[in-house]
């Protein structure tokens, strides 16, 4: 396993960073930070009023946004990890979404920190990666998914 | 069937409209406008560069907010249509998403338009919406989801 240092988030480690959920340089996006905190991947996110479906409660599609960018960022990070290597060494380890199931299980409050809680739980073919992630506000989960990801064809 | 003028669309009738996704108050959201096509509901919507995944690529959880949001204001249009009245007469018809379950088979281009075609598949129980919603762009779908939408109490 490799060393990885407390304050590196993953998504600096992206090649554009113009993602709208994860891109560091895309100054309009939501800019998640996750973070290894043992073996599953950890990201909290403070919502805004702009962030809001239904009043008082988080944009069911901004949900589903930090869930896709979380568990990408958590498949790229665990990909290399498992080669006890850090995200930005080669060969780099792009991955795509292939399936998100998401199933909200109650509303998201939009002025309470958002936590999401990510593990990859099957890796198919050394490329198809089977994630679950729960959504948490304080100790109440309100949304449950299980992501597929495919690791890219890559040098 | 409801009579339905077709310079109206769906999201005009929601009460708050601060919605990320469909609220046409909210000046940072994504402002989609859903109308009638025959017994489909079809929204035509042009991503921005800030609405980026991978370079070139709309983001995931954009199209995910895209899907959930124009499928959300066709249960609300189902609903009342099948009563043969409009989405803001009484009783008001409000939705929650319970399950998104979203296939992403192809890039979508963040270049050229997407359409949304989304259609009540199955009504359950008088409050469980199924969906069916595909994503085009040009004349190749890129996603297909199914959205299961609950209608919530109301008077």
């Amino acid at each position: 396993m490799a060393s990885q240092p407390t304050d590196a988030f993953l998504q600096q480690y992206m090649p554009d960073k113009m993602c709208f959920g994860c891109g560091h340089n895309n100054a309009y996006g939501l800019q998640i930070k996750s973070y290894w905190q043992d073996d599953n991947c950890i990201c909290i996110w403070q919502p805004e009023p702009k962030h809001q479906g239904w009043p008082d409660v988080t944009c069911g599609g901004i949900i589903a946004t930090l869930i896709d960018c979380h568990c990408i960022s958590s498949a790229m990070a665990t990909a290399t990890r498992n080669e006890n290597r850090l995200p930005d060494s080669k060969p780099y380890y792009r991955f795509a979404t292939g399936t998100l199931n998401i199933k909200y299980l109650n509303p998201t409050p939009i002025t309470t920190p958002i936590t999401l809680k990510a593990k990859v739980t099957n890796i198919k073919e050394a490329r198809i990666y089977t994630l679950h992630c729960d959504v948490f506000t304080k100790n109440e989960r309100t949304v449950a998914a299980e992501v597929i990801a495919f690791l890219l064809p890559h040098d």
